[in-house]
Order: C-alpha cells, then structure tokens, then sequence
C-alpha cells in the first residue's frame, strides 16, 4: 500500500522547465513572463537561480526585473554576489522596500555590503529601523546580537493568561511572527517565556509562571552564533531572548536563523577538512586559486619534507628499487588511517562530545585501534611483498613499518586535533595537514629505516 | 563598553564540577545527591554525560537514577547506547512514565531498539498511542513518516479569527507545543495554515484564509528526512503537515526534529568523506576495527595500483634514484587539489547548488584552477628539483608532472562526483577514493614516465 506512492521523489532542485522559461524571458525582454514566472517561486529558489546563472544571465535577470526585485532575495542568496546584485539595483527601488525586511534580515544583507551599498540600504530606513539595524552592527560578527530580531512581546511579571492574551490582542505594533512571549522583570532582565501554544491552551485566570517553558535560555550578546546554533539544537528551543552586558532583554533569536548557522557551520568544518576556504561556486577562477594556494603551499612543504626523508635513504633504494615501489603503501595506509581518526575527532570536537571525561579513554581507543588494524594489514602487505618479490624479509620490513606507521596514525589523528583545540586553534582548519606529515614523514622513515637496518 | 562582558564565553560544555559530583554520587550510591544534582540539568545534557562515561560508570549511574530515570534521556542518546540503556531499566519503569512521551518521540526510541526492548516499550502505550507509533513504523527509517508527530491542531475551512481562537480555547485534546494551525477540507487534505502569533494579532472578524502562511509546504509521508531537512533549512519552515498517499493529513513535522536531522546528515557527509562509516565515540575497539577496515581495504588496493605503476619504471629508479625521492611530491599534491575540487563538489551537490545549470561552468572553472596552480606550483617544485639535485631536465620534468595531475585532480574532484550522483551513489562515500587513486596513478605515471622518456 505504502509502496506506490509516487510523488514522494521530491527534490527541490529547481525545476528544468522553470529554468528554460526564466532563460527564454531573458533573452526576449519580456517583463511580463518573468513577473508570471516568478509570482509563485519562494526568494530562496530566485536566490538559487542567480547563484547558479553565469554573472551576465545574473545581470540581465536583474536588470529585466527591476522594479518587482524582492529584496527578501538579497537575504537569501550567497554573501559574495550581494554587492554585484545591489550595485545592479536602483536606489529607489531599495528604499521603497526595504521596510518589508524584518531588521535581522536587514543586518545580514547590510553586514557584507562595501560602504556604498550599505549606505544605500542604510539611508531608506527609517529612524527606529535604523537604530535597530546600527545597533546590531555594532555587535562583532556571528555573534548572538547580529543574528537576533529586535522585534519581541514583553509582559511584566504577576500576570495571568487572560491578561495576556487580551493584552496581546489589542497591541497595535507586534512582530511580524512571533512563538513566545517574554516575561521581564522592571528592569527588562528576562524571568521565563510561554509559548503560544500553552497560552492558547490554558485557562484565563492560570498564572503565566505556572505554564513557563521548562527549556528557557537565554544568550548574551556577545555568545559566539556557533554556541547559540549549538544549544538551539541540544536544547530543542524555538526561539530565545538576548540579552546585553547589564542583563536586558535586547532582542530575540528564532530557530530558523540558528539551523542557517548549523548548516553554515557544518559546511565551514567540511571545507577546512577539504583544505578548501570559505569558497564558492559563484565564485570565479582567480578567486578560487588564490584560496586554494595557500593550503597547497603547506602541503607542498610536508611533501619535501617526506622527500627529505627518503633522500637519506638513496643508497638503500639503489640497492633494492624493491623499496621505491613499495614505499607509497605505507605512507598511503597511514594517511588513510590518520584520516578517518581525525574525522571522527575534529567532528566530536564539534558537538562537544569529546572533553576531558572521556579522551583519555578515546586516545587509548585510537592506540588499540591502529594497532589491530596495522597488523591486519601488516599480514596483507607482507604478504603482498613476499609474493611480489619474493623476499621474505622485505615482507617482515614492509608489514613492520605498517604496524608502526598505523599506530602513529592514529594517536597522531587524536592528538593532533586535541592539542590545537588546548591552544585555540580551529582543530578543523590546520589537523589535516600536521597528521599526513606525520603520516609520511613515520611512513618512509619506518618503511626504509627498517629496510637499511636489515636488508642491507 | 563591549568588550568587558566577561561571561559571553558560555561553552555549554558540561561543568567538571558537576561530572565530579556526578561521579561520587555513583560511587558513594547517593540517590539523593544524584536526584539533586540532575533536578536543573537538560535531559540533553543527562545524555552527554552518559555517553562519555564508560559503561561501567553508566551502569552504576542508570541504576542507581533506577526509578528516577526521565525517559526522555533516551531520546536525546546516540542510538548505540539506548538498548543497553533500556536492558537496565525495570520495565514498570518505562511503563510508568512512557505516557509522557510524544508520540515522535517514542518513535525515535523505538525504531532502533531490539525486539525484546522494543514490546516493552510497545507494551506500555495505551491504545491510541500504540496505533499512532505503529503507524510511524510502518513508514520506512529515514522518512517523513518517521520523523512526524500525529498530534496537530486542524479546523475546517471558511472560519474566521474568532471561531478559531475560541475553537481552540475550549479544546481538551491539544499538542504539548503547536505554532501553527491547519485549515483542512471536508477530506481533510491540507489547505493552508495560520501562525499563531499571526492568529493572535488579527481581529476576530478576519477570515483565517486572509492570514494564512505565505510559505506553506506539505511533506509525502514517504518523503526522504534529507529532503524534508533541506525544505525546513530552505524555506524557513517552523511546522509543516505530512500528508499520506490519498493527500489526507497524517501528522505535522516541527523544525526542532528536521533541525536535528539537518545536523545528522552533515555528520554523515563529513564522516563519509573522511572514510568513516557510523561511528561514535562510545563504540569499542573492535566495533570501530570493523568499521573502519572496508575503507582501507579500498584503499590498500588504490595503493598497489600505484605501486604497480612504480613498478613499471624500476629500472629508470636505479638509474637516477632522485626520482623515488621527489615522485611523491608530484603524487602528494594531486591529492590534495583532488581534494579540494571533491571536497567543494559534494557540499554543492549535498546543498543542491551544483546543478545540470551550471555544472558545465564549474567544470571548467576546475580545469583553469588546476592549470594556474599547476604551473605556479610547476615552477616552485621544478626549482626545488634543480637545485637540489642540480638537474634542468629534471626540474622541467617534474614540474611537467605537476601541472598534467593538478589538471588531473581539478577535473575527477568535480567529474567523479558528478557521474557517481548522476547513477545514484553518494558522492561523499565513494569519491574519494576513485580521486585519489586517479592522482596517484597519474601523478606517478606522469612523471615516472617522462622521466624515462626525457632522462634515459
């Protein structure tokens, strides 16, 4: 029954069809069909669309738009090609619609603008907007205070339900969503929350503090947005007031902003991993290699130093070319190795599940684990070696140095990420390249080491 | 003024202290102590701590918490610890307080349980509970179906502001938390829904339909959690209904659970790429041995093959050994630009920004990235080459090298992606291997092979 149900392939990639309508109305100047086109199409699908066209199809769609342009678009499409679309834009046209924006829409949009275009943005608000939208901006970035709304309902303790709602009910001046309400004290410290849904459903005269959220958090200003992603998720909140540096409720942070900041920060882990910036597909050929160079530049150096060390061993490799064969196995193995404890180390580092209580016995886990392994595949390569060429000590040398280089690898994958999260260092960005040094440099000095020792 | 806030460094790490008056409570046995100290703590928190004791320790804490257990704790545990969790507990235990549970909830619990520990589970619902969560767990793991709650709010059409509000004022039966209403034909399909902070800020005369969400979105109850994720982070979705096969509303999905799901698949995307299944840290050595060995198995094959390519080549080895010094160098850094071009596709595929629109253009983009690094990196590695070993041919053949695998690499770190998504296999399990092995082969063939052109 369950099983010819066949709609249920849905992939929210754009749809072709959709994309070739868009193309042709481009190409043909026609206003009309693009504002037809795009009447029932969510900003984060148009925002998809601009980032997937080439910068001239990007150009002409925002030229032919024009007038209709929906800056909730802007909020939603990649940092790197806000300025260009902005700059696109005609002054008027922002300031007639840039009061639609919520103000932590209007700060994300604003925070990566040159000054021109922020300037732009900045002079059509009007005078409460703006001093919502500065006040946040000065406030560092990803920090709770750029990612709050300003916009919250507030109630004074002692209340019951009925006041409230009748009290809600009659307020001019809302937010344009809102999930809870705030209960503060005189001076705006904030005491709990209730969410709609239990004020909805209680009775009039039932005090608010009896019907609080039990999960209620508060952020200061200044938490960094990974912590506030962070504890959006752990504590399954909906959303969550900030406050400033002498406690006062400043504003307000929803879950759908902190899953933005999960996702983006998973991909931040992802990339620093891949040795890849904080580049993207928009992105164009010079901006890409620049990003990439440095990371290819340390690696480059690993890779002499890994040259270094078999260049102590020439004579040993002129005499068995056995070893020149065999050799990248190791160092490969151990790489891969090193790798996967790494992976697992750096992520649980991420969700704070790896801390003091429990890495000495994850280190000692690694210990067993690159022992087990390397000398599984110690037999395997041993093997390998004797069948390969038959040399039966070759095979003992070759399954040694794997035992070796696996252990290394993966303590060297624990506690490499370990240490540079001790001393600051975003275990993410600089593991990588420290544990395939060690990987290579332990990989040929153990492999070929062995072989002078014995073999010669 | 800024800077001197002194506690914005929340960590939500869990607090030493109380892991140490956690620990002598279980050693001492202290209940009371034990009951006091976890009276403020987030079930969520309760859950780490498990997880990062051994299991001895959670042992000792689970049976001494015994009739205090919140089972809500288990929903917040990773998967591989709850059947040892739930064998602990008595089953009263569970019978008397599973009542409190959502019915998602219990789902999540139950799905991964084994059979003896899920009929206790199953035993001790009541009987509208019990439909529900067997109705989940007829849908596929990882759907739509799973992930729902079957508790919702719906009205009929053509209601105004008022009858809605006092339609659900006066209901007994509501969901613990709701943020939205639903309005549903006689057939109970989805017709659209209304927030409740926007039902509580409009006049009681106002029709439900002129308020309802402009972004409102129905799930398949077969839908994928990965897509139904995507669509939350996408359209900023708060609580959307899951519809069955004959478009009847079957439940409702909240954005805290496809929050959660979000941050699962960027783990399993990041493991994955890492060549690590699924792991956690509260798996044993040989759980993780296993785990870990079919990656390297792969990759000890990818490994011979550029053994076997060496091999080709020995007798140009014996005669300029320099060779099996600086061939890994040329293989190294193919590597790591595979990686990079790789590590950037499957996030732009993962986040569906990488489409038939616009892929052509990112190949490219790939190949002028790799042919700029590879010509600056050509120069630095063919000086290297010539002054250490004094050799022109040998820097230009070196350098020749690089650039034909750092091409190599930018073009299978976007092409193999590409064609394993084209046939339905995820490009963060497999790629990796097939780029590096690529650059491997290729990086040592390269140069191996004009050097016994060019040099012998």
């Amino acid at each position: 029954m369950v099983e010819n149900i066949s709609d249920s392939e849905t992939s929210y990639e754009l749809n072709p069809n959709l994309v070739e309508s868009v193309l042709s109305a481009i190409e043909t100047e026609d206003r009309a069909l693009l504002k037809q086109l795009f009447k029932d199409i969510h900003e984060a699908d148009i925002a998809d669309l601009l980032e997937q066209f080439d910068a001239d199809t990007r150009e002409g769609l925002i030229t032919l738009w024009g007038p209709d342009f929906d800056l909730e678009v802007l909020s939603e499409v990649e940092e790197k090609i806000r300025d260009e679309i902005v700059s696109l834009l005609h002054p008027n046209q922002i300031a007639s619609s840039v009061g639609d924006l919520e103000s932590d829409d209007i700060v994300d949009i604003v925070e990566d603008l040159e000054t021109k275009q922020q300037d732009i943005f900045l002079g059509a608000l009007d005078e409460t907007e703006l001093a919502a939208v500065q006040m946040s901006l000065n406030y560092p970035e990803d920090t709770a205070g750029r990612l709050m709304q300003r916009k919250l309902v507030m109630l004074p303790e002692g209340w019951n339900v009925g006041q409230a709602i009748d009290k809600i009910r009659s307020s001019e001046n809302l937010p344009e969503e809102f999930y809870h309400i705030l209960v503060v004290s005189p001076k705006i410290a904030p005491l709990y929350q209730v969410s709609l849904g239990r004020l909805m459903s209680s009775h009039r005269n039932v005090e608010l503090a009896s019907i609080a959220d039990g999960d209620f958090r508060t952020f200061p200003v200044l938490e960094d947005q990974h912590d506030v992603a962070y504890a959006f998720n752990q504590y399954h909140l909906i959303s969550a007031p900030v406050v400033d540096e002498n406690g006062r409720v400043v504003g307000v942070i929803t879950i759908d902003d902190a899953m933005g900041v999960l996702d983006e920060e998973a991909e931040e882990d992802l990339m620093r991993l891949g040795g890849v910036g904080d580049e993207s597909l928009t992105d164009r050929v010079f901006g890409i290699t620049r990003q990439r160079l440095p990371w290819l530049l340390i690696n480059l150096v690993t890779a002499i130093l890994a040259s270094m060390v078999i260049a102590q061993f020439t004579e040993t490799i002129e005499a068995i070319v056995a070893l020149a064969v065999l050799m990248p196995i190791v160092a490969s193995m151990g790489g891969n190795a090193g790798t996967q404890s790494l992976t697992v180390a750096v992520r649980a580092l991420a969700t704070k599940d790896l801390t003091g209580l429990n890495s000495f016995r994850v280190i000692r886990r690694e210990f067993w684990v690159g022992l087990i392994n390397g000398i599984m595949f110690a037999l395997i390569v041993g093997g390998v070696g004797y069948f390969w060429f038959g040399d039966t000590i070759l095979g003992i040398v070759l399954g040694l140095a794997m035992v070796v280089n696996m252990v290394v690898a993966g303590l060297s994958g624990i506690l490499i990420p370990l240490a540079l999260e001790k001393v600051d260092i975003d275990p993410a960005v600089a593991s990588s390249v420290f544990v395939t040094t060690v990987t290579d440099v332990i990989g040929f000095f153990a492999f070929l080491g062995l072989a002078a020792t014995v073999l010669l």
